[in-house]
């Protein structure tokens, strides 16, 4: 005999109606895998009438969220509406209030209230999954938590933004301005009107406060994440990075340091190109776990989209009708510390593309600024000649910390002759 | 309290000796994660003096591995002797009958026996967990039964032998021939003295019909795995791969054809430079899952050492210790089909390197050869001139099944002006 499992999904756009489509779809294997049948006895949207590709008539509608996340023959409310705030923070509440478990794509969500609802839900004894919230159909959670959970993991790191990876693949494929590729994604649908949550890192920096949070058993600290977007990726950027053999990456970078300070950054990156990193093109989203005795392991799929976002969340109601009921964050919460973070970076090298007038000294003025600061060179280009105008001087530096450049930067944008604001992206070594 | 589970482990060299160390070292982080306590309460080797490097006072000793797999206080055996048959078949077997879950890294023994030991498992209530026989760290098994348990699988492939991954670079990087590479590699210990298991694909052979088993649900078919190896890989075909934009990579895959057949194949393909399957190099291994919904996931990571295999062959601990005991492939052993298998393949484009007398007619002749089997030509390149002597001709076609190609190349070889047996490796397209 098989093992029910009663869920209601709220919300139904891509993700929610890719769900249902993948439950009535694959049951069969689903029930082979698991002995489990998993039976979605409640739905509810905004617009019932919304077209969405899939017949809706064998569900039972609900227009009142919480009266669907109440529903006294649920066992799990899947929350697919989406938002750090509003209807999807009070239906996750009203869901754990009454003892169901929940299951969300909701990234905003779990970063701004994470901490809360896991208590929360911790007190009820029922959980949160969120496989889907952290690089779509990419199994990073379960393989923090499960496939390498005998290791200590030291660092996260990955590409975890899809539109900010394909607007960078794209400027790198076709030249094209950062403004002009991004109008055209929003045409394509691969970023949203308001699109700063994506290429701002914001988005990004979610995840990776997840991740971090599972990987190094730590309570979850979004405010902690240095956040900087893609905005201000140049096309020359792009162009000077092939040449020095890089490709720009909007990267999420979580390390626990040596004195157990976490630090979690979320901004553009030069990426050997030879580095499988850098072969992740496009939609992709790729997360690199490290781990003490696993080493690198890394892993590449879509990041976003109705399919592979509905596998991850029934992999995640898979896990419930199995009864595998993992905590939360990995650990109990009462195991979870308090790391103290930092703002600052582990030194790395870094590229700096400076906007400076073509006339003799000024390479010597920046050169002794870096030296001031104890940040070394080690190659500089300056091909374009533009007598007393502005042209492009591109520098690699040996490693700095964040902070360190950041100081010598604030010296060298004040300069007469640096024209714009310096455009500067750490330099990873995996 | 922490629920507690006691393993014996047989076998200790590298892995054996890995797999003491990480469960010394990480103990903290292992009872954090699950609540539970992995206690070793017996040990067995061949020779109980030799320098592992680790201190064996603590542990306690048996002679006979066989007592250690009937040691009555033992819920898990772990099998790290390796080989397909002897001691270690016999230790399972006894483990199994005695009522006791099994942990293992060994690919040879499953792929030849792992039908029969699941049915003894699965008759006496108790798992076998092999995580660590294939591709060393990565959580491939895990993700395949449970990250993307929603999905039905259509294709597994991937580099599955780190030895063969590492010589195909190194001549690469080199330009140096086979024999000098494997030589090398045998000193620095990445081939064994008799090196064939891993050069002649077995070994890749062997995780593929695992990794088959588990993601098509189909009883797992070794002897239906068409093998090729890479002795005939020469430095002419790595550098005519590089010149046509590919990378040449040992892989293995396995697909169910839409009739419900199921194809497995290991051999050396032509991968395109810019897939990212192109930048796993070295010792590194590779798994693309390819699902219904979540459409490709690859993961890559170390396929072995002590570490990572340690770090598998410990998550599969970590599960049980949670009580999560999944079935052998992934559904119980009545699920399982037994799917028609086929020896010939999906139609690829092929690369060619024939080994041809440079004479006028040679080239129409061949042409004429692969028209008479209706696999049409896509680019040729014969550059090199040495009339009346051996030349390298070039040849790369559109899509072909293995099986006709064959065929042609049969016919191709008895040509008189074909000086030697022609190189011929499938164009991945991904």
């Amino acid at each position: 005999m098989s093992k029910k499992l009663n869920i209601v999904v709220a919300g139904l756009g891509t993700v929610g109606a890719g769900l249902l489509k993948l439950l009535a779809t694959e049951s069969a294997i689903i029930q082979a895998r698991t002995g489990a049948v998993i039976n979605v006895i409640g739905i509810n949207a905004r617009d019932r009438n919304r077209d969405r590709g899939i017949d809706l008539a064998g569900y039972r509608w609900f227009d009142d969220p919480l009266a669907l996340a109440s529903l006294p023959e649920a066992d799990v409310v899947v929350e697919l509406i989406g938002g750090s705030d509003g209807v999807a923070l009070e239906l996750v509440r009203t869901a754990l209030t009454h003892g169901k478990h929940v299951v969300t794509a909701n990234k905003a969500l779990l970063a701004r209230h994470g901490a809360a609802l896991a208590a929360l839900a911790e007190a009820k004894g029922v959980t949160i999954a969120y496989e889907a919230a952290v690089a779509g159909g990419i199994p990073a959670i379960k393989s923090l938590r499960e496939g390498l959970a005998a290791n200590e993991i030291t660092e996260v790191y990955g590409i975890l933004n899809g539109t900010c990876n394909y607007i960078l693949t794209e400027m790198r494929m076709t030249g094209r301005a950062f403004d002009d590729v991004l109008a055209d994604a929003q045409k394509l649908g691969y970023a949203e009107a308001d699109p700063s949550t994506d290429i701002d890192g914001i988005d990004a920096a979610h995840k990776l406060a997840l991740l971090a949070s599972v990987a190094f058993c730590h309570r979850l600290d979004f405010d902690a994440v240095q956040i900087k977007g893609i905005r201000s990726v140049a096309a020359l950027d792009i162009m000077y990075a092939e040449e020095l053999g890089y490709r720009i990456k909007l990267l999420g970078v979580a390390r626990r340091l040596p004195d157990g300070r976490i630090e979690q950054r979320v901004e553009p990156c030069m990426v050997p190109r030879k580095a499988a990193l850098a072969a992740v093109d496009g939609v992709f989203n790729a997360v690199v776990l490290k781990g003490s005795f696993v080493d690198n392991v890394m892993m590449v799929g879509r990041g976003a989209g109705a399919g592979p976002t509905a596998s991850a969340v029934a992999a995640d109601l898979i896990d419930l009708a199995r009864d595998i009921i993992p905590p939360i964050f990995g650990v109990t919460l009462d195991r979870l510390s308090v790391a103290p973070t930092t703002t600052d970076s582990t030194p790395t090298g870094w590229y700096l593309r400076l906007m400076v007038v073509d006339k003799p000294g000024v390479l010597a003025e920046i050169a002794a600024t870096l030296r001031d600061h104890q940040i070394s060179m080690e190659t500089v280009v300056q091909r374009a000649r533009n007598p007393r105008e502005s042209v492009p001087l591109i520098i690699t530096t040996h490693p700095a910390s964040a902070g360190i450049m950041a100081q010598a930067l604030a010296k060298i944008t004040a300069m007469a002759s640096v024209t714009e604001q310096p455009s500067a992206m750490p330099v990873m070594v995996f």
